[in-house]
């Protein structure tokens, strides 16, 4: 077997979907998590500067998506068909778009131009985001495509917490139900769960 | 065979990686393409809202990448492994990374805003993406993965001018021939040579 050692920072954000992946797929894996104050020393040693990274004997790859893909279609989460692994990434990347949004809030350093942008993007950008996304997850009943489980629920549930943080919206999940139903389809997973009681606690 | 429409804006950007590669798979395609005036009124009959769209008999799919990811595939440009597609979908990830960072840039509405954040990403953060991405090339040998023609470098042939527009940088290809030659690669394959020479012109 493969050995696989996964590096990111001790928070779930961007990497928590592949780890909960690699739980659901049986893959152990050494969960490399360091602080921030790490972070610059390990840097250098990435691919390309960036975590997450994940590596497979020896060999790095990065890009959390690209990674959760992968694991995702090893451990069959890519659909049947080459247009239902279409479905699933567009899916994801609509949900990432929605990301990289709150992303440009949220590590604006400057205070007032944050915070001007917050009040639009909570207006006119987020809004539109979450409805599509509710849309899409209650067509296929409460998962993010296919009606069935895919790496793209892994991704809702690992990218969640991380998410309201920046959105600032602590019940998003109450406000959407929806989206609790991709979450509980994911950690009830007895593999997955047995991953996340044992995972330190971070709070997104 | 299925009927394949692509609707987009009358541009490159996003939209001309995915014609490229149908043109290159003898993918027959209606090639719809709008203007700005008439984007309101198409805007709601498409999936999310936004282009492009692929239509596959009817069946509309979002997303430039996840669409060009697919057209990639069924024509055999994806590699021979997981690993390989990993390493794919890695390099085109961190090339979108670096657009996403231009596109931050060249949208902002606000004119001061955006020519302070020009200043500094121009200083701080695109020099870096390009870099690493010339590395990448460099080392995969006018290809941006595996060392040979890949969906990844229709992505990169495709959004380039648009590219070089949102930078600034009208003579990026000369700075970094690397990325001339990954177009060239691209465009000298006789039936993307057919199309573009037949396509309508547009400036990015
Ligand atoms: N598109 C990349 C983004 C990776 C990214 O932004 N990583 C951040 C942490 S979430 C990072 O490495 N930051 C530290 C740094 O850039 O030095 C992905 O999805 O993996
Ligand atoms: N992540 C999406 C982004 C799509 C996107 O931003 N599309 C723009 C044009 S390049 C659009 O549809 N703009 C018009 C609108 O949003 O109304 C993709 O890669 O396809």
């Amino acid at each position: 077997m493969s050995k696989y050692v996964f590096h990111y920072f001790d928070t779930k954000a961007l990497g928590e979907s592949s780890r909960l992946l690699m739980a659901y797929g049986g893959q152990e894996f050494e969960d490399h998590r360091f602080s921030n104050e790490e972070w610059p020393a390990f840097k250098p040693k990435t691919l390309y500067g960036q975590a997450p990274i994940l590596e497979i004997d020896g060999k790095q790859y990065a890009q959390s998506l690209a990674i959760s893909r992968y694991l995702g279609r090893n451990f069959g989460l890519v659909g049947d068909t080459p247009e239902d692994a279409l479905e699933i990434d567009q899916n994801v990347d609509l949900l990432n778009d929605l990301r990289l949004k709150a992303v440009e809030v949220h590590y604006e350093r400057d205070e007032a131009a944050r915070e001007a942008r917050y009040t639009k993007y909570a207006e006119n950008v987020f809004p539109d985001y979450l409805d599509k996304l509710n849309a899409l997850v209650v067509k296929n009943n409460g998962h993010l495509a296919l009606g069935k489980l895919t790496w793209g629920d892994f991704v809702l549930a690992g990218v969640f917490d991380y998410l309201k943080m920046m959105l600032r919206i602590p019940d998003l999940e109450k406000k959407y139900p929806a989206f609790q139903k991709v979450i509980d389809n994911v950690y009830s997973i007895p593999k997955v769960k047995a991953y996340a009681d044992n995972a330190p606690p971070t709070l997104y």
